[in-house]
């Protein structure tokens, strides 16, 4: 019994590391395949029917020829033959003669603020340098190399706790390892599970002590996908299995679970053809679109976006999904204006809220564990993003050091909510017929990781009156946990259950995310100081005015680190702006910029569990600290299984000065989620934001240079059937 | 000297309460005349070159017929001859026959809610009745009208504090008393302001103790608007002049800002012909449209809206703006299930925050002392609403009692943002191909309404899977203070402030928004029970688990109004639930909905100050009552220079029982506004918003019934030239 179920065991087995060695190493690296649609290069950009001269061709020279690119700016990602060039030179490096490391990530080592800031098109680049980090004999690698004259000029072996991001071989091994044990498939055959029906993920074991210390640890789940693509909603409850990836052998399994039944597949499938639970399965809605007749008013050139009065770079980044460098606005007079050198996602904390043994360690870091760039898949034309949005890929190494393409990993577009940019009207009694409004347009940077469950989206929205928002919003499905009860009146207990049930079988346990964002504002210049404006009751002297109170500012500038560790406060509210001292508005206000939360979560764990010592960039929701090129990740370089010894709040502890210096701003956007029955089978995204907003940066608002909408700017015929 | 200058004067005045009085009083109240054309009825509805069999034609019966107007349901607004028949009543009734009073609000009185849940269509109507506030000899009165037999059926004189909604007829006094007033002209005179270049506003009162009990009082204040229609960046400051506008006189004088000059209008203009301080005077972006090939998917018959899965009634309130009633939204068995009986936004405080002499009593109650509905000015096609809306006018009557239309005062639109409504991606490792998202098209109902220099702009946001999100944006201008200073280093002490520089000699002045609405929430029925599901950190046992803490949620149904009385906890949060313990979903959950706050402030004045006493509603952000037909106004009913004693609060102090019962949820929704360079010469819109959500209303959630959107569903030829 066990040696038939073994044998037909191994089948499964080489088809599902088939199917990964075959995603992860397509045989033709960078050919297009029908096999392999998102691991191949389409380089299709923008797929609407644009006519061929326009700005995306002009600014794409290199469009089709990823064998031949070179870069156009010193920001712009490794080339598919610089990383070439970075693989071959690592093989030649003494310690990896032998044997190849893994490589965790490989990507651009930034050249130096000041180099970049003082390039111009035409410059010569500043030297090409790779950073990687590579894993070989249990020792991870920091290496440095110079593409100019190919040479591995630093490599630093860590010393820290963490280990570097989990590679698809890494996963691949897990699955495998767990697919090989006996006893795990034992529990699969007790639980009435197929073989060809499981699918195992690999959640991230995070730090717990000394037990799991000292080697490299994945914990591997369950789920049946019999009748449904969507097996998330269908656990295998309490059954994990803990692997050393590095030793391939199972460490220890978990086998609590099973008289919890796997939830049924009704109502699960989220497919279009199958999906609609309503009778008539009509569309709920006509079709709609932003439509743009003259087209769209940004251009791309590599990786330099410029629309309306913003220029930016942009590009994708295998860890952080996408990063926003030298952010600059245009003023009246012409001169673009510096706001941000560096922005992007540094990490993304989800704990769930379950102490059981089989749901504790769910304290993802997302960004270090796993890659919000590895796991943004293909974004899909006019439902991820709107018509004449234009699609960059990601260049990315794989874990053997060879390049692929993450196709259409982000879209940009100009985007038109129906929303009123300005507006005023005055009623009659003024005497003036006065009837003015704007309408909004604005421009979006979109991506979307997903990270197993949870899809990722991340927006990054330009506007013309100098304001950027962040928006992040959350999708997919639920991470859910088996229970036998199908019914709420059937426990008796409802205290013991840590979330609400939200199907036969299945509770929705509760849970929390955390964003943090690194945010390098450089307002007209590197050398910044960062200001809480504190908004303090004033109560009136005695005769001073019929009034008792009324709100006035403090202005508190920062000194050090200690002075902006924050914690909002409803009833004790502050702006907090980022300033440059050193240039005064026409009024004589320093220019600055301010950041404006909106809706969000604080985590409330113990400062001392181990998730939240690992995640303590959540201790607060702004902190600001001196740039420093190793502060980049705010869980730390090395997350895997760290301690937390290397987090923003370890390096804001040092308490360094911040006024008037090259400082970063962080902020930490967080969600509680309590799940409800509208979260199954499918979550709609729930989206939350914060702005970076100009204070006395302008002289006036440019909105001013908005011009209003009429009716002969738009297309006339497309209401027409005719059209 | 000053009698050329006063016989200048009174032509002036002439000219300027001919302005009023026409505005007012149109020859025609309902006739279209180039000249009022904000005032007169246009009934266009809808702009665009939709086909004359359209949905909208069909839906309007009675379109361009306001004459012969009948409701179609019990909620619909008074018709015009419905306005003229209790015109026709209040004369011949008898406190009314010798004189007939100021109509200071006069709206449908709506039937009991049972009476309209019961109704059909092609049911008889609930009898007609009209509420209308009518001021005669210093006496408030409440009078009710049945439209059947027409009788008045109640007339109760007020013996509160407050005094109705002001007129425009009340604003006209105001200023007329002022103009005639030799002290005025003279300072007017001394400050070098020409009387044709003068605008003056009637700021509110406020109530500040005995002084001005027991008269109607408004504040005027002036500006200069020559070389601008942006007036409100010229003030005249410290000229406040108080006026009794029953015995047309003027109260007191306050002359104290001689010394100051009146802001230069360099840059202030804002029209869009010569507004550009950019030199190439270039639209920003290209134009953009929502386009709907197949037209838009909703319908509008009469007040009552049908879109998607949801169906609402929507009208026009000369006070609160607009209101959506008996919202519903259709189960996966195509039950219309009750969402909502009746939402809108109820008050509207600004207070501002300098305790100066011509500032102190700004401590605006929009809705109560002006009204959103009267104040809300035609939305303007393509820039305050895309195309394809629809636009609904609003029936109000003057203080004459006749009827005026106020026109294109709602538009309604189907908006896509280029957001996503649900996506998942499967990354490779786990052996699947899955790229599923569905774009987010919501349903929008929208209002602006200009109170002075602030626009206000409402939306009510419809989505598929149930969630209704309601926004505030805040547009205009800024409510400015003159000062002598140009710079902020010729000002010694920058604490004597009460805002910053904005300007040369111009102070944005700190202030506060902040925003009632009134949520009468039938969740499958009218007894509902309300639950405060709190967030609650647990700490393990030892040797439980290897985490320390985690999070729980204690669920707290609320017995009495005590309990529902909520201040926003960034550390101690929770959700907040209004649920119906009678109807269960398919696991036993009750069905419900929560509000899910998003950013937001809170006053911070003293409890006993009395601007806050006032406007108690804001001493916290959520409270719950039971539904109370006299309580719909959270400031009161009758809140010009009101001592604050019928508020949210005050009722809400009674303690009442609210446990399956049929309830009202009520959200404040805040802004701090720390003005800065940017909010010169206009304001950029700035908003916020909060959610109704779906909680186990649902079994799983209706966005699975939402299709993807495809290339064949959109027009394919708007974007050549030749389209």
């Amino acid at each position: 019994m066990e040696k038939t179920n073994g044998v037909k065991f191994i089948i499964v087995i080489s088809v599902a590391v088939f199917i990964f060695v075959y995603s992860r190493y397509p045989p033709e690296k960078l050919g297009c395949s029908v096999s392999t649609p998102s691991w191949c290069s389409t380089k299709t950009h923008r797929k609407s029917n644009l006519r061929s001269n326009s700005i995306f061709d002009a600014g794409m020279p290199n469009s089709n020829h990823y064998f031949t690119d070179t870069p156009l700016h010193p920001l712009d990602p490794l080339t598919v033959p610089e990383i070439n060039r970075v693989r071959s030179i690592l093989s030649a490096y003494e310690p990896f003669t032998s044997s190849f490391p893994s490589i965790n990530t490989l990507s651009l080592d930034e050249p130096e603020k000041i180099q970049v800031n003082g390039w111009k098109t035409g410059d010569p680049f500043p030297p090409r340098r790779a950073s990687v980090v590579a894993f070989l004999n249990g020792q991870t690698h920091l290496v440095t190399i110079d593409l100019g004259p190919g040479l591995v000029t630093s490599d630093v072996i860590s010393t820290g706790s963490g280990y570097p991001i989990l590679t698809n071989d890494d996963m691949a091994t897990a699955l495998e390892v767990t697919y090989s044990n006996l006893e795990f498939n034992k529990s699969i055959l007790a639980r009435g599970v197929e073989f060809d029906d499981l699918t195992c993920i690999t959640p991230s074991s995070g730090w717990f002590g000394p037990e799991e210390e000292g080697k490299r640890i994945v914990k591997v789940q369950c789920f049946s996908n019999q009748d449904t693509p969507n097996f998330y909603m269908r656990p295998i409850e309490g059954l994990t299995v803990t692997v050393d990836i590095d030793k391939k052998e199972v460490i220890r399994i978990i086998d609590t679970g099973r008289g919890i039944p796997v939830p049924k597949a009704t109502h699960t499938d989220y497919t279009y053809t199958t999906n609609s639970p309503f009778s008539d399965k009509a569309p709920m809605t006509n079709p709609m679109s932003m439509e743009q007749p003259k087209g769209p008013s940004f251009s791309v050139n590599g990786h330099t976006v410029k629309w309306a009065n913003w220029v930016f770079h942009l590009k994708p980044d295998i860890r952080a999904g996408m990063i926003i460098s030298q952010a600059m606005i245009r003023a009246e007079d012409g001169e673009y204006r510096s706001v941000m050198y560096k922005g992007f996602a540094s990490e993304l904390f989800v704990p769930y809220m379950d102490p059981d043994q089989a749901w504790y360690f769910k304290s993802f870091m997302d960004a270090g564990e796993f890659g919000l760039g590895s796991t943004a898949m293909p974004l899909l034309e006019l439902n991820d993003c709107p018509r004449y949005a234009y699609f960059m890929d990601g260049v990315f190494a794989s874990a053997d050091g060879r390049p692929f393409i993450q196709s259409n990993m982000i879209c940009i577009f100009e985007r038109y909510a129906g929303d009123i940019g300005w507006r005023h009207s005055e009623i009659p009694v003024m005497g003036f017929n006065i009837r003015e409004s704007r309408p909004k347009v604005t421009l979006v940077a979109r991506m979307a990781a997903s990270v197993g469950n949870y899809d990722y989206i991340f927006d990054w929205e330009f506007q013309t009156d100098g304001l950027i928002r962040i928006k992040v919003g959350l999708s997919g499905m639920l991470m859910v946990k088996g229970t036998p009860y199908e019914n709420i009146h059937d426990i008796s207990n409802t205290n013991t259950m840590t979330g609400p049930l939200v199907s036969e079988n299945v509770i929705g346990v509760v849970h929390d995310h955390f964003i943090s964002f690194h945010l390098d504002m450089d307002i007209d210049g590197a050398n910044n100081s960062f200001a809480q404006v504190n908004l303090v009751k004033e109560q009136t002297l005695s005769g001073q005015s019929p009034r008792k109170s009324y709100l006035k500012t403090k202005r508190n500038v920062a000194k050090t680190e200690d002075d902006a560790r924050i914690k909002l406060k409803l009833y004790d509210p502050s702006e907090f702006h980022v300033f440059n001292p050193s240039r005064l508005s026409r009024l004589g206000n320093p220019t600055g910029y301010k950041i404006v939360p909106g809706g969000t979560a604080a985590s409330l764990l113990d400062l001392d569990d181990p998730p939240q010592i690992r995640a303590a960039f959540t201790n607060n929701q702004i902190w600001v600290t001196p740039h420093n090129k190793s502060e980049e990740w705010a869980g730390g370089l090395l997350v895997s299984q760290s301690k937390g010894e290397d987090t923003l709040a370890t390096w804001s502890a040092r308490n360094r000065e911040i006024e008037n210096k090259d400082i970063v701003l962080w902020y930490t956007l967080g969600f509680h989620h309590i799940p409800c029955q509208e979260d199954f089978p499918v979550m709609p995204t729930v989206s939350s934001s914060f702005e970076l907003k100009p204070v006395n940066f302008f002289d006036r608002n440019p909105i001013m240079g908005v011009k209003p909408t009429f009716q002969n700017d738009l297309p006339v015929c497309s209401v027409a059937s005719s059209c």
